[in-house]
């Protein structure tokens, strides 16, 4: 295949999510990146240096298409141009109310922080939560620095987007916790093996309109208790701890 | 007080390390940021502009200097100038053996990423961790981004730069708790309610040369065990699981 200038701003263009959500494909830059997510999505085109088709090229489920320096910057949306750039096919996942009622998932309630999503999937994938179900205005997860991010979790953890007042609407009898400045200590709740972890925006936490499919509130107490301390946790901090402990009482 | 040029410049090279260690100075950016840090840390300069001294200036201790939009975008080392600047004293922290062997104590072997830094900064004023102690090659808690990161738990936390192998050498009998991909499971561990933990560079881990004096090698368990997953948790999400679970024995 020529890379044509049609095809490489095609790919550039990749790094908005306007043209992400048209085409339905995204990007993955970099030789980790790449080698981690590769045999997990549909690849559209594999563009490589020859060097790295030399190294890399005999693993790969695809014939990677050798491109020049010059044209791997100008598809790159790094500053420092990689040596490798894939194109993947957004998977569609087929995410079914009977096997959330059987699992624990995540549920992101308009995370905004590229990194921070990114962190949460990684965190996920550690504590094998198959699911990250993510409200409309939360971050794209196939943003380029949130599939950086991931360090390859992505490619195990499918990552979906949907109304959540559906969602819960939809699964009720799923318990559904949710992180709140005034819940009750996680520590001393009573936690199951399955339902939804709610985690909110940055800013704001969970939305105020679903609060009331909360079956549960939680709170990471601060040590020692009473004394100020920082107003709140980082949401993918608090993600780890929860999702760490929910993990502890089922080993 | 005239802001000149040479005012203007030199608050501007603040951003880089070199000129922080010479100066013994840093720098705050935005209304949150030096709001909340502002009566920890002894003021050189506050720059604000004419609106932000007519809403903010009576609840400081200082009288701010007013500066133009143009002055305060020249010193910023952000892309939008913010309405306040800062510029502290670093504080000089005396850190002694017998208060170390008294607390739980945050150790970092060359942790690299700003904003890793802040986060785990958050993370230990979250959890009363009131010293964090990093190896010089560890990213300087003074820059920029890492101050903006801690969203203020840099006035409540004393993060203090030393050679760690001496650190431990000077402190035998503390318990080191050191963070391994090969350790045994936190859960099951006993941990005590002073001590270091250490955790090491987002990459490489904890030095070699350091691992001698770990007295307990700790892991935190992926879920389930055994089935293939991210190769390491994130730094700061690892510091947040593992505090937290100091913490929660203590409770």
């Amino acid at each position: 295949m020529e890379i044509t200038n049609s095809v490489i701003k095609w790919v550039y263009s990749l790094s908005q999510k306007k043209n992400r959500m048209k085409e339905r494909c995204f990007v993955a830059e970099g030789t980790k990146c790449v080698l981690d997510t590769a045999g997990f999505f549909r690849i559209r085109y594999l563009f490589a240096s020859a060097v790295w088709i030399e190294r890399h090229g005999r693993n790969l489920a695809v014939v990677p298409i050798m491109a020049s320096e010059t044209q791997l910057e100008r598809m790159s949306m790094l500053k420092t141009a990689p040596e490798v750039i894939a194109v993947y096919e957004m998977p569609e996942w087929d995410i079914c109310k009977g096997q959330l009622a059987t699992e624990l998932s995540l549920v992101l309630d308009g995370v905004q922080d590229p990194g921070n999503l990114g962190t949460i999937v990684r965190i996920a994938d550690w504590f094998g939560i198959r699911t990250v179900l993510c409200s409309e205005d939360t971050v794209d997860v196939y943003n380029p620095k949130t599939v950086q991010a991931t360090m390859g979790a992505i490619a195990r953890v499918r990552v979906s987007y949907c109304n959540l007042a559906s969602l819960f609407e939809d699964c009720q009898g799923i318990p559904v916790y949710g992180t709140f400045l005034d819940g009750s200590s996680i520590y001393d709740a009573e936690l199951g093996g399955t339902g939804f972890i709610v985690m909110g925006n940055e800013g704001k936490g969970i939305s105020p309109d679903l609060e009331k499919y909360m079956t549960k509130r939680l709170l990471i107490p601060s040590y020692p208790q009473g004394v100020p301390t920082s107003e709140s946790l980082n949401v993918g901090m608090a993600a780890a701890i929860i999702a760490g402990e929910f993990r502890r009482r089922m080993l």
